[in-house]
């Protein structure tokens, strides 16, 4: 049955079922968040045994010596530089230790950008206009960054591969005021998709006109497979930029927040030699230092990136059920409708779906009102302004597995109704 | 024996003995680093049973239940809002809690004032001109910020009751591009004293020109005495300011560096209820929220403000023996030369030496020499010039008693030497 080839009659009288069932979910009182992207508490309850590796009979020196309770080491230790350098295929020499959040890492890369320019360039402060080129759907964290820096974001459509190069190598040939790009190369947020070889080869080959243009590479889900046997590929793009002759263009960012605890793990920066000479010069006015301790906790409970990326098919194991199982509700429950689309992501922690145009808000408005709290619809576009109205992320990782299955039962039940609605509308208006 | 009343025989006769000293002493190859206010190993091992508060067994939820693992709690737990609330005698309501530097903090507030300035005011990157007073000697770290970030830096002496406030008052009620002043109320860096009630009475009725003027109240030796039973006394800055209706002018900062471990504390800022709404806008976009582990791991360890106080009076017994050893050295090589002033201080991290004129920087060379690290001369003063080149910061903290007997003892002996080279080419000049 495609809801688009029924008539009014039929329409209504399929409306009149799902509201039924509607009403039903409605008198459960159900309470559940998938808004966030957050691990559950099985999943924090993996890295407890990390609160043990450093007790008060501890030696708090790190491998050169340097006792991490004391100030000082503004880049971080050296053996948690190799470890997140391993993580995201980088030197440890080109990476930059912060605290414990990689979106503070990114916000103060466009803050310093902003107040004092990059490598010597005018700051945009200065500058009458500021454009930001973002991948769409993107994430909304990244988005809200720009957008406090009175930054123009221009939205770039997404396919399977990666951004549309065309689009973002035109632009940023042309325009000497887009100063940069937002990415999640891998396991993308929302849309779960890795760039492709030849996007990543094209992004290190771009030659924007802008000499400050940088970027920002959150390579926030490395290792975050859902199905570990058969993981996304993705290119290093540090590496790429530099055999392209163009080492200075990115910013590579990560953290442990999703391995470890995700309040409580360390964030990481790793680019090029002049960049961190460019960056460190501010950092050092900005910090003493982070904390070592807890650079020298993560190192010392993980040891290695074996370590990590048993970490992460634990986490690996949890998740997967959940995402399995929200595809399968989501296919018996509105495949075959033709009205909407969902991803089938290997990793990361969204679901994307992509509804009849004109339904996102009001789906995410009735599903708060039977107690399902979906992230705000058109969060995953700039200004929070979905051109089509059609698209909703889903997080389905904190939730307990019969709870995902409960939220995205009724996720169904509310698309439907009013995707029903709006095509029964349509056709009155005819 | 007053140097300058010797005639150019008798320095030289002089001079001759102290050069003999100085050549001992560098036979000896010391290696002693009195440049930056650490806290010694000992101090450091004050704190590591703070290591075993928080492990694989504890329940890591805060007061009201929230996990402390997870993302979020932007402005930090209540308990720690509370702990440092009672530190710094301010409403729990009335602070924000940030990650382990407070100079990242005041960093932070400068950063965000010059992108989007203050409750609403003119971004300060709009303005032609940005100024900031600066009570002389102060803290280098305050002035490499505002020197980051252009900011005209203006010296204001200090007596020893505080800044010289008939100036500060003058200077702000005239001058709108005036936007601050930096302040270390309390056993204040480099200078050790503590602002009279009067100043801060002065402090919390300022009427400057301009209305995006603040007070960064850096108190970060609030509890940092080395004389328990005699400590100074510091008026609260921001309730003064209040019940001088002026709640908004002050931002007040501390952390528990000095309390727990340097690079591993937590920091905090204070605040009107208006401010904390103009921060937290900006706050949530910069981070999803700082490190609550660590933040529990603070209140569980320390329980409330009698748990920092015993702290802070074993810190003490391990600081003042040093501060005594040094200030008697000082009285006893020093004292009656008529060529140099230090202070005594009550608490705090330093001792300010003020020799003769146009000696500090050669002091500190010549001490370098010999293997005695001092901060650099100049440093207390915005753009690290020191208009009479005569002060000098020492930090007795680090090393161990009998190296800051050593280290005092030697610069003493380079003192001399310097300050009588420099008489007799004053007086050989004629």
């Amino acid at each position: 049955m495609i809801y688009k080839d029924l008539n009014i009659e039929e329409l209504e009288k399929e409306l009149a079922k799902v509201n039924e069932e509607f009403n039903r979910l409605k008198g459960l009182n159900l309470s559940i968040n998938m808004s966030r992207g957050q691990p559950s508490q099985e999943q924090l309850d993996l890295s407890m045994p990390m609160m043990d590796v450093l007790n008060s009979k501890a030696d708090l020196r790190c491998e050169d010596g340097i006792d991490c309770r004391n100030y000082g080491v503004l880049g971080g230790i050296n053996e948690a530089k190799k470890l997140l350098g391993d993580l995201i295929e980088v030197p440890a020499s080109n990476i930059i230790i912060y605290g414990n959040s990689s979106i503070n890492v990114m916000y103060d890369q466009v803050a310093r950008s902003f107040a004092k320019g990059v490598m010597g360039s005018t700051p945009w402060c200065k500058l009458d206009k500021v454009k930001w080129l973002c991948p769409v759907p993107g994430y909304d964290r990244h988005f809200a960054i720009t957008e406090y820096f009175g930054i123009e974001m221009i939205n770039i459509p997404m396919s399977q591969d990666g951004p549309d190069m065309d689009l973002v190598e035109k632009l940023v040939s042309e325009d000497e005021s887009i100063k940069g790009i937002w990415c999640v190369p891998k396991y993308s947020n929302p849309s779960g998709i890795t760039y492709s070889k030849e996007v990543v080869k094209r992004f290190a080959h771009l030659k924007p006109k802008a000499k400050d243009f940088r970027i920002y590479w959150d390579n926030a889900y490395s290792v975050h497979h859902l199905y570990f046997d058969n993981p996304d590929y993705l290119d290093e793009i540090l590496n790429e930029c530099k055999k392209a002759g163009n080492p200075d263009i990115v910013y590579k960012f990560t953290s442990t927040s999703k391995i470890s605890f995700p309040g409580s793990g360390i964030a990481a920066l790793a680019a090029s030699d002049a960049n961190l000479v460019d960056i460190k010069k501010q950092l050092s006015i900005q910090t003493i230092g982070f904390d070592k301790v807890n650079q020298l906790r993560q190192v010392r409970y993980f040891k290695n990136l074996d370590g990590i990326k048993e970490q992460m098919r634990m986490h690996a194991n949890i998740l997967r059920p959940k995402f399995e199982a929200a595809e399968e509700i989501l296919d018996a429950n509105l495949g075959g409708l033709g009205i909407g689309n969902w991803t089938k992501p290997h990793g990361g922690y969204f679901i994307s779906y992509d509804g009849y145009n004109g339904t996102a808000k009001e789906i995410v408005a009735k599903c708060k009102e039977i107690g399902i709290l979906l992230t705000d619809a058109g969060a995953a576009f700039p200004y929070h302004l979905d051109p089509n109205d059609s698209n909703i992320r889903i997080a389905p990782s904190a939730p307990q597995l019969d709870k995902v299955k409960e939220a995205i039962y009724a996720f169904c039940v509310v698309s439907k109704m009013v995707t029903l609605q709006k095509l029964i509308n349509e056709k009155k208006e005819g």
